[in-house]
């Protein structure tokens, strides 16, 4: 199976592994795992912020952020689709204890228009007041631009409201722009990495921000049970990544373009390239359909809604399994 | 000022005056107030149900309903502007800590597609599991049809989920169809509604099903705050309203559409009736300033959105009352 | 019966309906009624607070107080028999999530030694952070010395934490003591007191304090549904009371001394009176039995634990009500 | 130093380390992680259980339990100084929102007359209702005898109520009393149990229960950002200790006798050996004193409270560390 669901199915190289199993490490609980640390304080420079915090995954990064820069009954506002809200189970309303406001736009962000309008009347009694924009970069694929991002920051915090970045592929952002990961952080409050899809890593992601907010979040981890002892294991292979496995990202989205081109040309198939995402767009309502046919031809797939099937390229895949993975969707199309 | 507000502001009449004086009274939290239980047995009755429980506010009502119904982390189906997610403050959050699912349908409840698409794919392990559909009737002013109701509570239970109907005008929808509340109420596991706006008593709305949903209420109702002591003296006007108020909503419903017709005669405004409300359509963006400008020739209101305000008829107003109402409304207009 | 079980079960007098049934009223939820804005003034003042805020139940002014002055995961402290944390149905975890840490002193607040014990080790990773104190006066009839306030405040507030008063019985205390309501109100950053236990109104509490808390707990009391419309109906008893119930207190403390005085003659029960409380010591785990022996002759009350029964006068009882409770317990007695 | 503070210090053997390097993984939240499946299979047919579920850490799998086996408003019944209320940070106050009841029991598991006596009065609308019993075992070092744990889940599951046993360090009670794990588990709905402390695995516990409970726990892992990605990689290192270092506890015992044996011969210290755990009794209110000598000497230890330290031997302590650390604490006593 040449395996194109997500960017979270790769497996640790070799050196990576090498890397964990000689990794120096201590009791994290009591701050004494020297990777740990190592790796939270390359993050955080890496991102241009103050501190980072190493947790077991995206999803814990995300919920830890909504939760130490909002009280219970605030409002969260978010594309309907980012992963803090459509994907973590509704923990917003159960940690945070937030109420989501939600927009729909092409853009993964919202625009000016929208922001003026959610904010008026944020005093009357019968609505939650706003506290949290939470962006997404790369949103399903696309990059947000650091203007927009800046912008939206901007407002915010004028009216005392702050930014959280979902930033679980910045680095893709990062390299499609050939901006730093720290350019594409500026004005967003937390920032949420990941190393375990495009960086390759087993296990973890790293919230960063100020050094109050990351105290707050390291309390909020031991919370939620996040604490974890000799982590250092784990937090090599995510050293490894953070060092070696960023900037061959272009591989990725150039494998990925390629990929997308030849689908296009397979009816009644399209497709679109988004950093290290494609977007095939299938005949109206068949998307499962074509997602078993694709899968019984050996191409692991998503279907997203009814009318597209998302394929991920990543790094446990070669040229070759580009070029075969092209071949085998050609044949399930033609078999549709 | 005639005050078309919401029917939320009337104030009790003389004869429901003289009712809560001479109220008959106990301590309602040891379950000894005789009003109280009265109340609660006949609002049962008349909605068709076992059992009733008396509650400070609607919002309180819909609060426990959610809350008994649910439990932490599932999630809610609503129309984005019902009140108990758009007007009761994020309480679903914070206090049943489900997560809102909402739509934003023309008639204020789900087609039956919509319901289809909803229940795909719900047990990812990503996802919230949908517990509860909350209908409300009227909304905004629109009547929901009894059948519409029915096909929505067989979908919900076939797969397990409930219902629960804001019934805080369920009078106006009854009169307006000429059906009884039981009719109205026929399919909703719980019901909520409400004796202050437009059976016009000071305080409190009742929420209604079965005799273990209600039990688990009154328990909800004292987790809150809810449990008054001698309450049968308010009970005795919602008691009193009960009795009645409700078949002389018809006469707010003439009146509504005697208002909106005169309105809708009106350049630059629009106007339709829908039970006991009127909506006036303004010129594009121009809400505020009407709704300040009728304001200023004495007429209470409130705009909706940008292009859009409302107007409630209700028990303090007599043919008089809304004949002035359409005057001054149309100096106002005259003045834009 | 002459029901002792609680100062809940007052009714209310004639003066006071006819206050009610008067009573100017509005919507106050838009802030529109007189007699609730009266009620709040005036409460305030006598507290020697900036605002007040006035709710159904003394159970949701206290759990306001606790939501509005703590985080989610914050520590509460609390005596293990206070009201807030053993007759509120675990509301502090629901509402404020606050983890209570409960002592049980004889006094029913905390000595120097124990505040000192606790605040030891607060930043440790694995602990809940404190936050709030909670004193109740009475605390089962005991008055609560203003001076040990005032040292339990002076040690929280140069801790960064917040004292809460829970004064349902507040009014007893200043009377007892001779003190002005607002001297035991000092040092609290916010006092509960309720308008249905000894002032004998049917319906409601304020939490009182400066604006900002009470802003935050306006906003709050709309969250847990809390908000009545023409809630002046019932804010006219409670004026009522709190202008015409308070200096009477004194007759049921004298009422209280005089019945355990009596009751303690009546082997094989012990008695002491603590203002318009009287606790009654049975046999060991006789509590229950003598309890059923009591309200068989007309005597109502609430056995408290194994071996104590509580009694408590109020506004409806006499001399001559007291008197014939003596004599009836004394029979029970004997039938024992 | 010779790090006695507690057994979740240890680092990895080189084996462990190497079954690490080598571990077969894929993707835990898609199910496809073969060394998680394997860790979660054995350590249930180990625990006598139908399921388990592997987590980041003990506190997590402590919180799951609670959550996923109340609702919110119930109470659990627990030692005030368990690992569950009194370490996690409050934890069940936030997630599960559950309400503790805590007892001081010496044993650190509840006596008949008391599980008798909280059972009363339960359905008081005022009091939240209990759902779960909390045990430990070792319950700092104490072994849970498992006559005493049937009788207490008999209780439990008589009135409705379940339990839950945090046996982080049940592979140590097994052995002390020469019993199976499945042994200390019956009784037990679910059961948490750690791998990274006396097992000297880096990362990890598991909550062990019937397959509804870990269903409902998997899904309460994702909601807490438990879910990790090719957990295999520290999963492996669970297994190997599972399968390595269970038997060996008996070595830590037996040094935790002997080094308990010689500090109780050192003046004016006195000691006890519980399982792996040495309990060292200072002079009043010197506990924290004497840690800081035992530090100065190259000991690093926990003071308890005032009057007490504690010593906890473990994997990575050989028999001359042992008598090192004797000898240390011998010098630091002699200077005290």
């Amino acid at each position: 199976m040449i395996d194109l669901r997500s960017d979270t199915v790769t497996k640790p190289t070799p050196a990576m592994r090498r890397a964990m199993a000689e990794a120096d490490v201590g009791d994290d609980v009591f701050g004494e795992d020297p990777t740990v640390r190592a790796l939270e304080e390359e993050t955080a420079a890496v991102l241009g912020k103050e501190a980072a915090l190493y947790v077991p995954s995206g999803h814990m990064s995300n919920q830890i952020a909504v939760y130490v820069q909002t009280r219970s009954g605030e409002e969260v506002w978010s594309h309907r689709l980012a992963h803090v809200v459509a994907n973590e189970q509704g923990g917003t309303s159960v940690l945070a204890r937030v109420l989501p406001r939600l927009h729909d736009s092409e853009s993964g962000y919202p625009d000016a228009a929208l922001l003026e309008r959610w904010a008026r009347g944020v005093d009357d009694v019968h609505r939650a007041r706003p506290r949290l924009i939470c962006l997404e970069n790369t949103f399903s694929g696309l990059v947000v631009p650091p203007a927009e991002q800046e912008r939206i920051a901007a407002f915010a915090h004028d009216r005392g409201m702050l930014v959280h970045l979902d930033g679980a592929r910045l680095w893709n952002a990062a390299v499609e722009l050939g901006e730093t990961p720290a350019r594409l952080a500026r004005g967003a409050d937390t920032v949420s990495v990941c190393f375990s899809k495009g960086l390759g890593a087993p296990v973890g992601s790293a919230l960063v921000g100020d050094a109050a907010a990351i105290a707050a979040g390291r309390r909020a981890r031991k919370l939620l049970g996040g604490g974890m002892r000799q982590a250092g294991i784990v937090a090599a292979g995510a050293l490894y990544g953070l060092r070696n496995h960023v900037d061959r990202l272009a591989e990725d989205h150039e494998r990925a373009r390629r990929l997308a081109e030849r689908i296009s040309l397979t009816p009644p198939l399209g497709a679109r390239a988004r950093t290290n995402m494609i977007l095939v767009d299938t005949p109206a309502g068949r998307a499962q359909e074509l997602a078993d046919l694709f899968a019984r031809e050996g191409v692991g797939c998503v279907p997203m809604g009814e009318d597209r099937i998302r394929l991920v390229v990543h790094l446990d895949l070669s040229d070759a399994d580009v070029d075969a993975a092209a071949e085998r969707i050609a044949k399930a199309a033609a078999a549709a």
